[in-house]
């Protein structure tokens, strides 16, 4: 175990360490430093180093200013697209994850639609929570595995295109996260500030829209601290030239009324043709809204709004997705005919063990519960069954009969469903009464202005 | 980055960490197995995972309980020594470290000849404190390396012997200590706590003195953490059934007048002949007083005191040094006349640039000139040259003149001393008024008794 001499470089590691313990603040070049050190292959950081650092900054926290440096130097690791190519602005929005969580499918082709271009880079599901590009891999035939010129090209003609992230984007965060997932050093909003918008600034968006999540399934369960990293991020990407905002909003239910891959694709086909459930259709506005006035495509969120209606009224959002679907390889047949998605051919019902009304929904179960059906995955090597799912019938504040159904289970078999079914009963909360109130869908804005 | 399935192991090293971060107390179980797992060769714990639990002790602390069941794992990941065979009590002594520190040679005859054995296990110098087992091998002949059965045949026929640390002393604490060197996780009383006990505890002796050295020249230069660090200690032996004590002691300049390996030898003869500097020959009684009190030999402190000076003056002590010398190789015609110990031709006079009074000594630039000249180690690696060092003429509230020596440097030509005597001329603050008050020797006692 031995340094680098310093003659070799312009910091000593363990200074570093040493000055985050001790709580204070390191510039720019000092984490510059440390990021370009620990994806040398020579091991000029070793791990054991970048380890301890990274427990200092889980205890002692980070400066705003320390907070862009890191994410900086994740971004650029790695290739940063260049999209000044495209003639208008590039607007993105990003969730923290949640359950029946599909909002992406609908945005990109709406706001493309609007005159903005919408360059999504994606992940997959992990854990309770499901990703788009698992989603979209539901549609047969599509490819998120596109190359950056065949990404420009779908860009350039559809005004939206949803892609994975390559190898090329952002290593420092694949090597920082794949260290940190097994040293205790995850949970940090400074971390994770900097893992996100380190790989989400990576597409070359000008306007990012946050979604983050709080409640029973979301990552960040406490409304704090959800806000606590929301306005981490707005402010990290605004350093960043970025025009920013964010939304808290409820993850204590599943979002819509599907959860599962085709299930899900199918719901946003819904939405799209201007129908699908209130909660889902309501954010994909809100969402849209912001998107439009932080591109200047509207005057004020308001008017987002009423553009986003319109353009779904008018089925361009539609007709939008469906060149996108067809640009990346994706079966336009089962898009124009959900039916011809992938599903199954069995359903078990979870019932009501008592009349009532839903007061509670343990969310992040509902996620596990699809997960085990094999709709997502535990590790990030597993594959995922696109056919399965959750559909469900009754939300918070519902009414429900003793023996009605709460949701479907879309799956293979009785047996395959067992785990899943209990899971999904334990996770409703069923009383007499009905509960106070129903959860707001946007809990709160973080924007430093006026909209 | 993986870690070992559950099914193989009790507990998941993931878990154990972020109960550390999040200010948990780990069992005795969970520490003994992060211990065990850090130093087996298989890997099974990793350094980075390691690194990441050191950083969140440092930063969370540790309960009295975890530091006790540490000090065990590390003590117990090694050889410890049964000295039950031995028909007295055994009694030892460890220092914090220091400058011109050099009461183990002659508390460990001392002691000796008043009855108690003394299984003395040292270290080497490193930075700009000296150590025990380089002051001893300045001896010409002295063997530190003995072997166990060596050590057993030394210490029935004078009572003392002292020996190098081998390698099956706590394995855990070197695989701990090189990774907390390079992790900046050096600086925590529990881990230094552990560090210093597991080494210390593995000679098997029942009494154990500490020697907590506070001021410049202490790694501890405020007295509250000396204190802290020192209870730590003592109540982490008594927890594992040692007789403890510690005296809080001043290192705000060198101790005695001698500073290098050779000169430090010779001024501990003349403490065992009755004479030498007050200040050492004091701490030495002191030291003593307590191993004497706290091994039964006296009724009281003041009466251990008492036998010291009887021990000392009926020569008992000076013999019973020159017995383990010669039972450890060592040339006693060396210890019988001091000039024939290594020695050099040149001497070097750091001259006072005025009248006045000695209010200050930068204590640690005296240890650190030391080391210049050769007379200690920068890096484990380095040798040290036997004959070196610095004879202190003025010490802290002693009268001076323009241009009388303040110290001498003994060394080999003036090029070699340049660096080191301006070290010196920097180290010496004098004023016209004399400095308020002397540095008292022992500034505290920490025991949980009357004494």
């Amino acid at each position: 175990m031995s340094q680098p001499s310093a003659s070799q470089s312009p910091f000593r590691v363990i200074d570093l360490i040493r000055k985050k313990r001790d709580g204070g603040a390191l510039s720019a070049a000092e984490i510059g430093y440390l990021v370009d050190g620990c994806i040398k292959s020579d091991g000029s950081i070793p791990d054991y180093q970048m380890a301890a650092w990274l427990m200092a900054v889980v205890l002692r926290g980070m400066t705003r200013e320390e907070t862009a440096a890191l994410t900086h130097a994740m971004l650029y690791s790695g290739e940063v697209l260049d999209l000044g190519f495209l003639p208008a602005k590039k607007a993105d929005k990003h969730s923290t994850g949640g359950v029946g969580d599909k909002t992406s499918l609908v945005l990109a082709p709406l706001v493309a639609a609007g005159g903005l271009y919408v360059p999504m880079i994606s992940g997959r599901g992990l854990g309770h929570t499901g990703g788009t590009l698992d989603k979209l891999e539901s549609i047969p035939g599509f490819r998120v595995g596109l190359s950056v010129s065949e990404f420009h090209r779908v860009l350039k003609a559809c005004g939206c295109s949803m892609i994975g992230q390559t190898e090329k984007v952002a290593p420092a965060d694949r090597k920082l996260y794949a260290l940190r997932d097994v040293t205790g050093t995850v949970e940090s909003p400074y971390l994770i500030c900097a893992s996100i918008m380190s790989k989400k600034l990576a597409e070359g968006t000008d306007v990012l829209v946050l979604d983050v999540k709080t409640g029973s399934g979301a990552f960040m369960k406490k409304e704090e601290d959800a806000v606590y990293l929301a306005e981490l991020m707005v402010e990290t990407g605004e350093r960043m030239g970025k025009q920013m905002a964010a939304l808290i909003t409820d993850m204590n239910q599943p979002l819509g009324r599907m959860v599962g891959n085709a299930l899900e694709v199918q719901e946003c086909i819904e939405v799209l043709h201007g129908g699908g459930p209130a909660d889902l259709r309501d954010l994909c506005l809100e969402l849209a809204a912001w998107m439009f006035f932080l591109g200047g495509a509207s005057k004020t969120v308001e008017q987002g709004k009423q553009l986003s209606e319109q353009i779904i009224a008018s089925g361009q959002a539609f007709e939008r997705f469906r060149q996108m679907v067809e640009l990346h390889g994706g079966d336009i047949g089962a898009i124009d005919d959900p039916t011809r998605l992938p599903g199954t051919d069995h359903r078990v019902e979870v019932a009501s063990p008592q009349s009532g009304y839903v007061t509670a929904i343990d969310c992040e179960h509902v996620g596990t519960a699809c997960v085990i059906l094999g709709g997502g995955r535990e590790r990030k090597e597993d594959s995922v069954d696109p056919a399965v799912g959750i559909v469900v019938h009754k939300k918070i504040g519902d009414k429900v009969s003793a023996g009605e159904a709460l949701c479907t289970i879309h799956c293979h078999s009785d047996a395959q469903a067992a785990r899943a079914k209990t899971l999904l009963e334990e996770s409703y909360q069923i009383a007499a009464a009905p509960p106070g109130h129903k959860p707001s869908l946007v809990h709160r804005v973080i924007y430093k202005g006026e909209y």
